[in-house]
């Protein structure tokens, strides 16, 4: 274990058997999508799809989301959750995107939605968003070999990604939306040449910012995804301005059409749902935007999306092939991590969670979390020596990580940071109640683990014995053991200290 | 340009001729070091070398340097401005270590100092410290290819350099020093076994994080740099218990004999002069732990040290092999900066600064910070896109920058987290009042380099015309251009809103 890079020692899991459900929600700004699905020899086939235009960034406001968007939003779960029954939890998982990332009352909507599903939600950032998009795409699509560009405008985001097969190379996402632009551009729904070319600038000025890693030299094939492309798809189609896919001229079309009109209200045209006509503006300037800036002449789309994604991520994870431990791989090599050295305090992690797994309460998802903080606790020393486990957890945390949630990077971010050295309430202090007990717990687990590696040699470490109440640790160690080595008696003293200020009672024996 | 690093393409400076004065004041947390150094052949000759015990560690308390203390040290620059009359202030250095890093109030200090010597102060962070150190010490020695472990034991901090000749490979500066312990663990100076041994164990505590970087097995040579290290090799020389140097036996007699009195005023010993009769007691606990820890068997001193390496690394600076420009690549390096990209900017930047040196009186060592900025202000990139500024500022204030002082790397960190996006004056507010004027001109400039860069193709920025009054900026571009490119035209009104808050008009013509 000492010498290669860290497998994660839990529980062997056997991938779905045949016939099992697995589901997905993707709470987008736009639009609430379900996706369920049934294991087939190994496959997955979906067998249920359902869409609603909740327009929950319609609700944003001042980073503050509305009473009547958080009701709508809720109101739309509820139906889905009647589809849910025969759901396992753990086969379920809910992902939430650009308004919920930016939403500062988040909670007020995913307390009461994780009550209403029984499953917590995961607020994802805009790489990772990319990341499943590409992956939902690149399953819908022929398995050919050339690279393509992925292009996903939602309604708080667009999503751009570079790839070959199953592999992204180059994952953006811009934070430019139908639902936001509407807002900022087409305040109250008027339309006019000004306020179309404002939001045409802003989104050519967004994607200047990334032209050089995603123009047309730089790939094959074009592939939309998203409701916006596909609508636009549609449209284009009904006036016979393209047939299939969305060319430049075409949209230049459209384009023109829509300036046509003087408000959304009165916006009426063939192949457009009524829902749509609030976003069909702002993401048509967005569209034509990235034709311009990127030299894209024209592109097909493609019904994969996110949903699909995080089903087929779901898929890996139940199979040993979670995503999150080829990041964490990859994220010790980056920073030149000694795997030695993190071999041994994961070992000593584990140790003390099994022996405190029961009467704590512990669970897999808790071992999972502190197997990568053990391995990551130090890449800040990349930075600096100084502080480096500030310089760890600031990592851990604005660092794009492939298959993590925000919520787990700012778990990951904490044990990190309080490996050692003082600890501050301040740390946890945005943490939901219910978590915070469970994370000091672990914050105790991976300072203990820490602690015994660095005082003494390893070898002279003996094999003490554990036992632990509720609120309480006890180690014994051999006789004598302590008196040979006051250094590490010492240390236990300050850490008991440490332990009393997190309610946790340390005695040594 | 594009494809090589960037050379930092300043006026060419010519190596100080023979004859010349070079000094360089090392304020320390015990003492103060003036020495002053005349070039002779191209090499450096001390010809005066000074030092006070001012104690300006002493004289902090709960990160505030009191009244006396700041008396203390500014007397005694007083005293030493005396020495520098016909020393020119550009071959004129002054370093702070760890009492000016820590304490909050250090302008009250710094400021004064800068106007009795004519020169502003740099804080150092430890790591350069240890870097500077070893450059002193390392001229010092023979030049033999033995590896070696430097050790600095200082008022506030202890140093750690392993390395060969002139290249340190490990750096290491840990925070504990004579005068801080002194002050920790002996208050009132009384001197108990149990006091003696809780300090011990906090050093030996605070070198076992670092042990598997330093132990015995990693080098062939142990130097001792430091006056507390010469202090304790001339008492053991005066008792006869080592002949040269400092062995383990014989650093176990001075321990035993130190426990034999009962406060630092009634300590006497042979070849301990009074003012050091504060410090010695936890020097030697240091120095024991050292030993304990790291396995050293015997140490020889040398008397090179911080103040030696600040004159050779000015010598460098002021002879084109500026150590900072080798970080900035090496920075660029780490991260895969763009360098074809980076020296566009670059470029750009230094059509500006030439355009606005003379009427917004900017100097050689402003364009020093520009180049520097201009090259790095994308690192953050290598942890994520989103927010890239901020990252890219977090890695420059945070990162060991051989070279670099505090204030530099605040410098550059502010540069780099203001190049674009909008501007909160919160970001400048840390700085003194002296230097923002210089420093919102700094970032216009950057600002400006930056945008042209991205909005436009490289290629179709045509030469414009530059007129700069005192808190103003005209652009003249060529006819009918800014209505073909309304993008560019676009931006710079946006740009023109930013700048106003700065104090500074944009005007296009």
């Amino acid at each position: 274990m000492e010498t290669t890079a860290l497998a994660n020692d839990s529980e062997p899991l056997d991938p779905p058997p045949d016939g099992s459900l697995l589901a997905a929600i993707d709470l987008g700004s736009n639009s609430f999508h379900l996706i369920v699905a049934r294991v087939e020899h190994g496959e997955i086939r979906p067998v249920e799809k359902l869409a609603e235009k909740v327009q929950l960034g319609a609700g944003l406001e001042d980073d503050q989301l509305s009473a009547e968007a958080i009701t709508r939003g809720l109101d739309c779960l509820a139906r889905f959750g009647q589809l849910l029954g025969s759901v396992e939890p753990e086969r379920l998982r809910i992902v939430a995107t650009h308004t919920l990332r930016v939403a500062k009352n988040r909670r007020e909507f995913t307390r009461p939605a994780r009550e209403l599903l029984g499953k917590s939600i995961d607020v994802i950032y805009g790489r990772e968003e990319a990341r499943l998009v590409y992956l939902g795409v690149a399953h819908t699509l022929a398995d050919d070999a050339q690279s393509r560009l992925v292009i996903d405008i939602g309604g708080g985001s667009t999503e751009l990604i570079v790839g070959e097969r199953f592999e992204p190379r180059e994952l953006e996402s811009l934070q430019m939306g139908c639902v936001s632009y509407s807002r900022e551009f087409f305040p109250g729904g008027g339309i006019t040449p000004q306020r179309y070319q404002a939001a045409y600038n802003r989104a050519r000025l967004e994607i200047s910012y990334i032209r050089h890693r995603y123009h047309s030299g730089l790939w094959v094939d074009c592939v939309g995804s998203s409701g916006t492309l596909q609508a636009i798809e549609g449209i284009l189609g009904q006036y016979g301005w393209c047939s299939g896919g969305i060319d430049a001229a075409g949209l230049a079309e459209l384009e023109k059409k829509l300036l046509g009109f003087q408000s959304f209200d009165t916006l009426k045209l063939r192949g457009l749902s009524p829902q749509r006509r609030n976003v069909i503006v702002a993401g048509v300037a967005i569209a034509k935007a990235l034709f311009d800036v990127l030299g894209i002449t024209v592109m097909r789309t493609s019904k994969g999306a996110l949903r699909e994604g995080v089903i087929y991520d779901l898929m890996g994870r139940l199979s040993h092939e979670d995503v999150r431990e080829r990041t964490i791989n990859a994220l010790m090599q980056r920073h030149n991590v000694d795997t030695a050295a993190a071999a041994i305090v994961e070992r000593r992690a584990r140790m003390l969670f099994d022996a405190t797994r029961k009467s704590w309460g512990l669970a897999k998802t808790d071992w999972d979390l502190l197997h990568r903080a053990a391995c990551t606790l130090d890449i800040g020393m990349a930075i600096s020596h100084k502080h480096y486990n500030r310089h760890s957890a600031y990592l851990l945390l604005n660092a794009d990580l492939p298959g993590f949630s925000q919520e787990e990077q700012e778990q990951l971010a904490l044990l990190a940071r309080t490996h050692r050295a003082k600890l501050d309430p301040s740390l946890w202090a945005d943490f939901a109640d219910t978590e915070v007990p469970r994370l000091l717990r672990l914050i105790t687990l991976l300072r203990l683990a820490f602690l015994f590696k660095h005082v003494e040699q390893l070898e002279q470490l003996p094999e003490f014995s554990i036992r632990t109440g509720k609120r309480s640790l006890k180690l014994t160690f051999p006789e004598g053991w302590l008196e040979q080595h006051p250094l590490t008696a010492w240390e236990i003293e300050q850490e008991q200290v440490v332990l009393e200020k997190l309610g946790i009672k340390l005695k040594i024996l």
